[in-house]
């Protein structure tokens, strides 16, 4: 078999040769089971050597071409070989498990709560608090008025309407003012943090979180490979000293902070802690995420203290908000406040990300939250999940066996509970998903070692005879597990 | 100063002394402008070492809490000088720029052409082209009958309803089958392609692309650190026999292909090619990411050959597709087909990314894209956009300068327009633009050593008069570049 070989080509004879028969191979000139010369023919027909034919064979027979049978030569491979095991109907796609990936899965796995379960583990708003009828119409109107909001793509920054409006609520609900040119409209606050990541976080790069923090926060920081360093929360929020310290040695790069109602432990970080941060984030030159999902949504009358981007006038925190758990759900629209390079670049993201969220429910917002309407939605919300609160820890001092403990929450949706330090909420879980319930154990809400005895439970998503039977079986599961591992402690 | 060291802690005691110092400055304990101890009455008074004491100085010296005055002492820096020149207002986020980030910029580069040009950019379809007046019409409706569609998260998934309805569509417009359960749905195909990437790509894994090919694709893959090789196009398309040479020698982890009517170059990939690259994929374990915007948008009535994905029995196809671009942009609706746990394993990044996409968009599109409006809506389409391409094509024969040439691309949006190889086509850009007229040039297609000398005209977004006026206009600035540039052809 003489085959045209280039001598003056980049490519190495070895691989020209392997190259022109597979393609012989793959075109069916070589026929399946016929047999390729010996090396020695092949050698001396191509004036090559018989080191570079045996390696183009090796490359063949390593690509599943050809096989190379001992003593008795080479062979093209028949087609059902050569597509290996996957045929077999069952195993199709079992070469995909060889795939490695760079996903993290916690996250996931707290959606996979069965559909019918009592979830204490939701933490958004029941669809029946929110002004869906008021929306409805409003979206009617908007998309009379203009048909086109359907067939047009906005800004990738986000529509300029609807920044202007949402400026407009930042300085009224959240008291700080900015202008519509800082403000990009994100798919809720998680592609907010989604967005900063993929934008300042790389492999090694130091990420500080409070420990507990946001679950999906925290795949989201994994995902870039970040190194991620938990500071630990008190009745004060994060301790900044703590992290002071760490800057003494060390360079974060993103400081990501939940500095109202903290998610999980309800925490609010003191105002002193807040100038703090923002002056550790001045002098050692990172950026502070302030996840702000929460702030509008306090009890007992008591305003939590401004918002670190209310302080920040050097460009150092990136403000995130969302418009979906407290208003829209359905529409997923969020905003990222920041200023400088640091929002020119975010908003580079955005345009690799998505390139701009849907101009149509972007619209869709526009009348509710430019009216008075929504003052008046957040005054209820407040007071009925207030309610709901009060009714959630009313049930836990009624209930809960001795030793567990928890805060009462000046706002956001959720108690943070604890156990005597024997427990394992992770263990407990379990129990508690056989009775048909479930919660987020604090096993998903730190970034390195965990701990493992609190848990969180949301009061805001299950209507009042759900919460009511969910909190009092799940004391009911604590009372039971906590017989089971008395035993186990008291043998320790 | 006597200060509580712990010789039994885990920090050390320059860390320490550091720490505490640094503490009691900012509580402001040590004065601004206060003098500290001299290193040896420090270290006296706390029996540690000089060295000790020196080194925890330097320490806060670096931090900037207190400047070392050569012969005079150690002192507490004022405020001001502390928070560095960043108070001075005009250059308060120039401390922004010493952050490195992750991010590419070719795309974003794109959409900055001036508002009012021409824009021969565009590759989107006119709003006019689109049922709009339906759309509205039928949202109205869908929110009437659920108006908690806006109160509700969908899942992560996507809507049970509107995956189904998408099933049937990819069966009847894209002849192949599925079952809702493999479909996720994305904000539009740029999600789905930044999907599989944060998912499969990272630093150093092959990603194979044609060579040109989609921009903003190319910007994701690099964003994750790719090892990004081009195979070059040709009249059919992606040139598998060099996709197989590579392989024997590389390892591929993910080939993006536009197999039809493919974006810039508006090219087929042969039927024979597409069995060629699943074969290849089979072989290699490699995934396919088959991105499969325009199949809709042929023209003449030649039918393009089947996908990728509809030849694809083992799972290497992971198949995307839009529903903003022929239907409705303010919804930006797209969807990822693919199997097993690669299908699981983009369901966990949909989650890290945004919990999935808004239900309004979703349940938006469901009635029109289950009724018969839109197989005609596509027929229309397709006619109004034959035309479009029929008057480009004719203009360009008019007016194109001697030597320019282009290939009439079968379907799609896009003409592939090449000049002689002295042509620079980021050189004309500047000079178009001069004259408010905008294209894409060949350097921003290519994923490493790019060609000069192509640009990608659209036709589907002006209007017949805007696409006349831009044609015409920019056949004038070609010639005028050409008489620029020949004397130094002749030179040369």
């Amino acid at each position: 078999m003489k085959i045209k070989l280039n001598r003056q080509s980049d490519q190495s004879l070895i691989n020209q040769i392997a190259n022109i028969l597979a393609e012989k191979i793959r075109s069916g000139a070589l026929e399946e089971g016929s047999q390729l010369p010996s090396i020695r023919k092949f050698s001396k027909e191509n004036q090559v050597s018989h080191v570079t034919v045996s390696k183009a064979y090796t490359l063949l027979e390593k690509n599943r071409y050809i096989c190379l049978e001992h003593g008795k030569g080479a062979f093209v491979r028949k087609k059902e070989q050569r597509k290996s095991i996957e045929d077999s109907k069952s195993r199709n796609y079992d070469w995909q498990l060889a795939i490695p990936d760079y996903i993290q899965r916690s996250q996931y796995m707290l959606n996979l709560a069965p559909e019918n379960s009592i979830k204490l583990s939701s933490a958004i708003i029941n669809p029946g608090l929110l002004p869906s009828t008021y929306l409805t119409k409003e979206i009617n109107q908007v998309l009379q008025d203009d048909s086109q909001i359907v067939a047009r793509y906005g800004p990738i920054q986000g529509d300029y309407e609807v920044r202007e409006v949402i400026r407009k609520y930042l300085e009224l609900y959240c008291q700080f003012k900015t202008i519509s040119s800082e403000i990009i409209i994100t798919s809720g606050v998680q592609q907010g943090i989604d967005l900063v990541a993929r934008t300042f976080i790389g492999p090694g790069d130091i990420v500080i979180t409070e420990a507990p923090t946001y679950t999906a926060a925290l795949d989201v920081f994994r995902n870039r490979g970040a190194h991620i360093i938990p500071i630990p929360v008190d009745e004060e929020g994060m301790q900044t000293n703590i992290l002071a310290t760490l800057c003494l040695t060390k360079k974060p790069k993103v400081v990501y902070t939940i500095p109202t109602f903290h998610n999980p432990t309800g925490t609010v970080l003191s105002k002193k802690r807040r100038i703090d941060l923002l002056e550790l984030a001045q002098r050692n030159g990172f950026l502070i995420i302030e996840d702000d999902s929460w702030n509008e949504i306090y009890f007992d009358d008591s305003l939590p203290p401004p918002n670190i981007k209310s302080m920040d006038n050097s460009g150092h925190v990136i403000y995130l908000k969302g418009f979906s758990k407290v208003l829209a759900p359905g529409c997923k629209i969020g905003v990222a406040v920041s200023n400088g390079t640091v929002h020119q670049r975010l908003l580079t993201s955005k345009s690799c990300t998505d390139l701009g969220s849907p101009l149509l429910t972007q619209k869709a917002l526009i009348p509710f939250l430019s009216s008075n309407r929504m003052n008046k939605h957040l005054e209820k919300l407040r007071i009925a999940l207030e309610i709901r609160r009060d009714q959630a820890i009313a049930l836990l001092e009624k209930y809960a066996p001795e030793g567990v403990k928890w805060a009462i929450p000046k706002g956001g949706l959720n108690i943070w509970v604890t156990l005597p330090s024997s427990g394992n909420t992770d263990e407990l879980l379990l129990k508690a998903q056989q009775s048909n319930i479930s919660f987020l154990p604090s096993s998903a809400c730190y970034p390195s070692e965990p701990h493992y005895n609190h848990m969180r439970i949301s009061f805001s998503y299950l209507d009042d005879q759900k919460l009511e039977q969910g909190i009092i079986e799940l004391c009911k599961v604590m009372e039971l597990y906590f017989h089971e591992i008395k035993p186990n402690n008291n043998s320790v």
